[in-house]
């Protein structure tokens, strides 16, 4: 009933995660209203994709060879922290407590995706292990594929000499105990630690 | 923290109706992930939108001239039914119960928004009142915009002898009588009908 052009952008926004039909054809029919200036800055945006590349060194999203992370020479090099997106990177960056370093996987380790260590940004991130380097946090969710990425991690990096560190598990903040799953809350037990510690 | 190019694409992305940073972030994720190809297609289907035109006659969106419903010879050329937007056709269509012609006004009267009868598609509206016409359906939704918009069509087209008629309110069906709020319930009663008139 709609014009082939429409069913196209119909069809190109649906490919984006979690759009539906209706979705889709919302998103169109807002672009139909808009003018071509609007049109051009999206068309643009999308072409300007190419021009992401990747940290030479960590993986993270640049404009250039080097991330600001890695050119930021005030940054402790000394630690590294290993998270699978760059989203995560934003995530721990909004913390404001961490100065040192990244490394981006760009995925982790499924047996069931058929994503082996190979097929994600490990290579690098071994190339990055100095005499320097005290620690490597590996900051990854606490689901199967992250706790196998982990581990994996583990073994090949205590074999070089480093520390290898995890983020702990445990209640989050403000949260309920009896609202907490099992798991964290044995998690929660297993990890308990001194009170004066804290 | 993230490439000017990528910000640039979140920022085109929240464009789009009832999307916020965070998800306009993950759009702009998957789309680093997709090759060229997908890019492409994205980038055409929007370019595609200059083609997209409107209907001469009835206003529906149309990759031609004339929209498939006004060049359908065998539709029930004596019955317009009048919609605010293109959606609302493909609603009625589902239906798969009216055989007439539509009209698309592109939008509603608001004195809130300031939308005038001359904002909106009415005049071409009123080039359609030929003789032969026998009825026009207002079909908008029963908002105050929408009761606006089928007042002022009431009392224009009436003066041109028309049949004017709208969209029965009432309890939508399936629905549970004390689930239904108050304006709805007196709509209902006073549209009452005969039993065996249904």
């Amino acid at each position: 009933m709609y014009p082939k052009k429409f069913e196209e952008l119909c069809s190109a926004f649906e490919k984006l995660p979690g759009v539906g039909s209706k979705t889709a054809q919302r998103y169109a029919f807002t672009m139909l209203d808009k003018d071509s200036e609007q049109i051009d800055m999206m068309v643009d945006a999308l072409k300007g994709i190419r021009q992401i590349r990747r940290c030479k060194v960590c993986g993270f999203l640049s404009d250039e060879d080097y991330c600001p992370f890695c050119k930021d020479t005030s940054r402790d090099a000394s630690t590294i922290m290993v998270v699978a997106y760059p989203q995560d990177v934003a995530a721990i960056e909004k913390t404001g407590s961490y100065k040192g370093l990244y490394h981006v996987l760009g995925g982790l380790i499924s047996s069931s995706k058929g994503i082996y260590p190979e097929d994600i940004n490990i290579e690098k991130l071994l190339e990055r292990i100095e005499p320097s380097l005290r620690e490597v946090i590996v900051a990854v969710s606490p689901t199967m594929e992250g706790e196998m990425t982990a581990l994996y991690l583990d073994k090949i990096l205590k074999d070089k000499g480093v520390l290898v560190t995890r983020l702990a598990h445990g209640l989050p903040m403000g949260a309920s105990l009896d609202y907490a799953d099992e798991l964290t809350l044995i998690k929660a037990m297993d990890n308990r630690r001194k009170i004066q510690d804290e």
